[in-house]
């Protein structure tokens, strides 16, 4: 790929700090600078070799950079973009990182010129149940898919740049419609970090909430791993794929219900029915994953 | 302690093979004899170096051992129980491993004479998503605790064997009371695993499936992990300890439910304060665990 000759990140984080350390292994990029509001946090970045500097004014960087990576929660991207869009940010391709394509989608639309090309909407599946810049690591895209979701709008020439940018990064690329996008992850990520959430919040108001934390086994620790997210990214994933993440977070309720119904019922035979089907499909499907 | 010259396992899978292991490796037993339905499985368990032979008659093996620990599926016990009762039993030991422990209980008071002292229901809480024989580690119980549910009529002695040999195969060993135990476990084991196994039976019944399961990050693998435990296991554990399990299971729901309501009226503040709650929680009660 041709070299990324500057790269701006906003948001230098868990996902903006490793794609910085996964870009700097391959030898893609020259200056990597940074943007944020924290300033003990970019101070960290430039420590752990992340970026080499960093500037609090995002508009002053703008145009002088060869990709801008928007890595920050999602509803603050509203304001990112509307900022950018002050700019002379027309020869700069911008992508995101966001974990929601539509709702990112229509904050480009409102602020970017309609001719512009340069947005290409971007989503690494990859993460942690840590957040910040500390949490960061060269290898998180290692093999993992990042889903680009390119419009009619959006330019060959940036796709490319953003496609090659993350192989470069290690990362399976593949294309897919916005729509799908956040549909599928509704059901697939967004989906168990509420159940995990839940689940937490629901033995956290347990009567009994020491004992059940104390004698809680693996199983219980590897199931709530991801209710140590972070709440505001969730919030605002919540919040920008509303429609989708009701719909799939009802149908799990009523399949819960379903169970409940089983059980209250004596019916045993259908409760272990559901609980094959269950360990049948995972263990299909994830029986030959590298992990 | 005194060692243990002849321990019968009924039941030689994940626990019963795993306890074999680790009692070998603290030389605290003489000869460790199998029982079981599956002829293979026991000779896999000689190969393993687990059990030195193994008797497919129980009967015949009750009075010679010193302990007999029921390793088998929770209502299983009921069958195993009426038949160590034809035998002359009453200078051995028998203790079970379920994951329920009041209506194991009820099954030992249906067979047992009043006046037997040598049962002591006991449960290491400990296990993975793999079952069977060939899944067993000698390490599985290092560090985990075994909770030991003494009643009024069991015996100090008994009770003190048990408690020895569970601390010999490197468990933390803790006394606490039969319906409390079935409680506390109902929310912090048996919970999240109809939550994994609905998870994933939602998801196995999705229009989308084939695209959920690729597009899966390792939270959903975390999360779904305990949706791999057998099947007939769990669905004995829920038949048995139905009450508490549901009631677990509905306040999760009602937990759920507040969620969706939340994001459905677009109350982002409380649906945050819930998340925020959550990680709060688990990042308190999880931060000192050794693993």
């Amino acid at each position: 790929m041709k070299k990324i000759d500057r790269l701006l990140i906003v948001g230098v984080g868990l996902i903006g700090g490793s794609l910085a350390l996964a870009l700097r292994r391959a030898g893609v990029v020259g200056e990597i600078v940074g943007n944020g509001r924290n300033e003990t946090n970019l101070n960290k970045a430039i420590e752990l070799n992340m970026i080499d500097r960093y500037n609090l004014n995002l508009a002053e960087e703008v145009k002088g950079a060869d990709v801008v990576v928007v890595a920050t929660p999602v509803l603050t991207m509203n304001s990112i973009f509307e900022l950018i869009a002050t700019t002379d940010y027309r020869d700069t391709i911008i992508t995101d990182v966001g974990s929601v394509k539509r709702q990112i989608l229509q904050f480009a639309e409102t602020h970017f010129d309609p001719s512009y090309s340069g947005f290409v909407p971007a989503h690494p599946i990859a993460g942690t149940e840590f957040s910040g810049v500390e949490a960061a690591r060269v290898d998180l895209f290692d093999k993992r898919r990042t889903l680009v979701t390119p419009t009619d709008n959006t330019g060959r020439h940036a796709t490319d740049v953003v496609t090659q940018m993350w192989l470069a990064a290690g990362s399976i690329v593949e294309t897919i419609d916005v729509a799908f996008h956040d549909t599928i992850l509704s059901a697939c990520s967004h989906l168990p970090h509420l159940a995990a959430f839940g689940l937490v919040h629901y033995i956290n108001n347990h009567e009994y909430r020491q004992e059940c934390f104390d004698l809680a086994a693996s199983g219980f620790y590897d199931f709530t791993r991801i209710a140590s997210s972070d709440p505001v990214m969730w919030r605002d994933i919540c919040s920008a794929n509303a429609g989708p993440i009701l719909q799939q977070l009802n149908g799990y309720i009523a399949s819960l219900q379903t169970i409940s119904n089983h059980l209250s019922a004596g019916n045993v035979h259908d409760m272990q029915g559901i609980f094959h089907d269950a360990k049948s499909s995972r263990d299909y499907h994830f029986s030959k994953l590298p992990r």
